[in-house]
């Protein structure tokens, strides 16, 4: 461990300031002290990704792809080292860390195979038709990368959204630079991917500077670094007011490039009264877990569970009561996310409630006590600060009168990655329009399953209207995460020389091409 | 003509404000007074656009294929009387608006049939395993419209980027519900388009408001609508001016929505001196067209054309200046835009230029005297000025002392629609490297050939990094431009019965669908 940044191929620690991350459990300091990157460092950086960019054009689709596979080994390869270092930094458990590792792997392998199999590249060819009016010349269309790329790590996910998580390997999967700024929090496990992923650049022949990971603990860089002429689009995970300041620096820009914000959703569920009445207990159960798991740092933790009064609904609250408060309670990832957990249970404890629960742990530095607060819709409606995420263990129930209540709360929802039903087939059907209404405000939208387990798949959408993210129209889990770091570019009337093997008459790589509208893998055969 | 506001299928003139178009060839003002909408009208407008949105999900694919369809019929059946009124308002030629209309019409027929054909869906589904750890869930996702679209109509393409052009049949193709800020000089035109697209909604029973058509001659209405809570994705084509400012409002709202603008580029025209040598008759000749077609005015016209000094070099500028400067000068769209044209052209001359050939009409009110300006390559590199569009017939000749020089000047462009070479094959692939500048600068790469002339199709690319567009990874033309207006919602664990008729198990459609990663048009089969 140096606690130095790395600044393409090369260590760098020009700065005099430095910082240590700390152990949430034990709440003493871990004992690497990482160098603040300096401007001078960060215009380094990106010198050296912007050349990068134009070798990467160079290198084959096959070259990248074992490019992401290699970092996958090298992560793998870390082992134990790895695993301690993220507990030591987190404080989240063994078990965590090992299922974060998998998933981490399991991205990269997955985009590492989407390169090669070419679908994102939107390959399309127009053949030339000097029979029309005016003559329709060849044209010739692909995705390219947009350029260097800066990823911020997100606190709760020091692996799958950090270093080498989604962000930095969908955008390495589109051909472009990656430059993590790593949470300062867990600075320790990011060196450590940091160092994998420049061994697997090395491995494979990667330009110097596709890769570079900067430390820095204030905001200073991160903005910086969002401003630099030479950056083409940034990813990030976290808070809503962190995300809109970056996408906000990034529009602002003289040039402006697209910020992809993962942010604030309160992943709604809405339970309807038959099922409730039928599994109580398993839906208790399913949501105890859902609330409280790793202290309910999910960006897909349910905040808001709405039901009608029923005949089961306050057997259901005292149970859901019951087993919330129940669970172990964990320390939250650092200081700065507990004391934002108080903060803002303490003003949702402020405004008018019917009831609540909370742990009844001695209050204890950096431990989320898990907390259910009872709210009348009517009150909820009235009350904005109900309805913004509370990141951590803490959820509130919507109590409704009727299914007509209930569905004005479900239209009052603001935009989220995820709304979930619980509910009979027969009911769901009843309900149809509920399921509507949903599909407009949420990316995802689950039936009869809690929406914490993201399952990496092309058919998964990790997104959603504001303030979910800052644009509805990407992912950010899955293949299709790609589509945030490409644009498309046309050749017209090129040489076949000149045009990149994607798009020359012969298909040797084999990836999907639209030709003259059809979908094929064929070659283009030249009219005689 | 009745110069009202069309709210949904409504007629409406609440505002005392009207104001007339012109003839940009007798200056005369033509007869109908059009109503400015008022504030009251266009959240009428939007609370019809809204309720709209719900009901077009509900609709068939088929029957929103017919409403695009018919709308083309309709604009075809206005025949003589939307050519004469889009000539009276725009000055351009009877042949111009003959092409601009079967091009409107061809857009809008390969909107329906991409409707129908499915590809712009993305149907993925992963099925369920319970195999896996966690157990997969089964998942589904489609695109869906984002909502109410804002479309302003383009100056200087009266019929195919205003009232029914491409962002209209796009965001229609999508689901979405269109209110189209009327460009003021071309009310008329866009009056008779208007009814013909809400002739074709009644027919083909679509819901009220899923049109609009607002008259308004200020900034205000345009940036009310931007502003609009119900409105969700803007497009437009203008100036850098006009489209960075609407681009910023709609970032700056609280909840931000996407806008697409496709704004300024000067669309270089690269020559390298062999073909130059053998050529110059023709290139000269082509380019001259590609200038002074309608003045200009078109977001791809040449305004810069990059050459290096050779036995040729003189000759060709000599003859390009003559060539330009025969053309018959004609009158400009209107007023302001012939005004911004000759402050352009004044600005232009004050830099350090080498020489310069206007057309030497005597100075009549409205009409673009095309002119040519030779400047040094180190002097273009010094002033930005001579780096910006400008719209109407002017371009600038650049001069360099080698190839080395040429190619600085390629990689000090700014984001271009498109970038064009001249070359033989052989000094093309000795210049590879120039393309890659290129691909990376511009939406569209042309070999031996103008900018102007925008086939519409599949892989047509009208797009490009800013100042070109607001976002890069995303087309204006051809069927892939409906990506700008939709976004993705999945489905998980959804009953047969509840999920869209797109993802059912049975492909009923028949679209392409990606099923556990690989596209295919079949159905879902049920493991046993």
């Amino acid at each position: 461990m140096t606690g130095k940044n790395a600044i393409g191929f090369s260590l760098s620690s020009k700065s005099e300031r430095t910082f240590q991350t700390f152990n949430p459990i034990t709440g003493d300091l871990n004992p690497t002290h990482f160098f603040e990157a300096t401007i001078e460092e960060v215009d380094a950086a990106l010198v050296l990704a912007q050349e990068a960019f134009l070798q990467l054009k160079k290198i084959s689709l096959e070259k990248r792809a074992s490019f992401l596979l290699e970092i996958a080994n090298e992560i793998a390869k870390l082992d134990d080292e790895l695993i301690q270092m993220y507990c030591l930094e987190s404080g989240l458990s063994e078990q965590r860390a090992l299922t974060e590792r998998s998933r981490t792997i399991f991205q990269l392998n997955s985009f590492s195979k989407e390169i090669i199999n070419g679908d994102w590249i939107k390959a399309s060819i127009d053949e030339a038709d000097a029979a029309t009016f005016p003559p329709k010349p060849d044209l010739r269309k692909m995705m390219v990368g947009l350029g260097p790329v800066v990823v911020f790590g997100a606190s709760n996910f020091p692996l799958a959204y950090s270093t080498a998580g989604g962000d930095t390997a969908s955008a390495f999967a589109a051909g472009c630079p990656v430059i993590v700024k790593s949470h300062p929090m867990h600075a320790g496990t990011g060196e450590l991917v940091a160092e994998a992923i420049s061994r697997a650049a090395k491995k494979t022949e990667m330009p110097d500077g596709v890769f570079s990971n900067l430390n820095a603990q204030g905001f200073e860089i991160g903005q910086y670094l969002v401003q630099h002429p030479g950056v083409q689009a940034v990813g990030f995970t976290g808070s809503l007011k962190g995300g809109r300041a970056l996408f906000d620096l990034a529009n602002q820009r003289e040039f402006p490039i697209p910020v992809f914000a993962e942010m604030g959703s309160v992943n709604p569920i809405v339970i309807l009264p038959q099922i409730l009445s039928e599994d109580l207990d398993l839906i208790s159960s399913q949501i105890t877990t859902s609330i409280t798991n790793d202290a309910g740092q999910f960006c897909t933790k349910p905040g808001v569970i709405v039901i009608s009064r029923s005949a089961s609904s306050d057997e259901f609250v005292n149970e859901l009561k019951k087993k919330v408060v129940k669970q172990i309670s964990l320390p939250m990832l650092n200081s700065a996310i507990f004391d934002r957990f108080e903060e803002r249970k303490k003003e949702v404890l402020s405004s008018n409630f019917l009831s609540f629960s909370e742990s009844d742990l001695l209050i204890e530095n950096n431990i989320g006590r898990q907390t259910v607060v009872v709210v009348d819709a009517k009150q909820y409606l009235k009350q904005h600060l109900l309805q913004q995420e509370v990141f951590g263990p803490l959820s509130i129930v919507v109590l409704c009168d009727d299914l007509i209540q209930l569905n004005s709360i479900v239209d009052s929802f603001e935009g989220q990655l995820t709304i979930s039903f619980f509910g009979t087939d027969s009911e769901m059907l009843a309900n149809k329009n509920l399921v509507q209404i949903a599909s407009r405000k949420a990316g995802r939208v689950i039936f009869n399953g809690v929406p914490t387990g993201v399952t990496v798949c092309p058919s998964m959408n990790h997104g959603g209207p504001y303030p979910a993210t800052t644009d509805a129209r990407f992912t950010a889990v899955g293949i299709d995460s790609m589509q945030r770091f490409l644009r498309p570019v046309t050749f017209q009337n090129c040489h076949q020389e000149m045009l990149p093997i994607e798009l020359k008459d012969k298909n040797s790589l084999r990836i999907p091409r639209r030709i003259n509208g059809e979908w094929t893998r064929r070659d283009v055969h030249k009219k005689a």
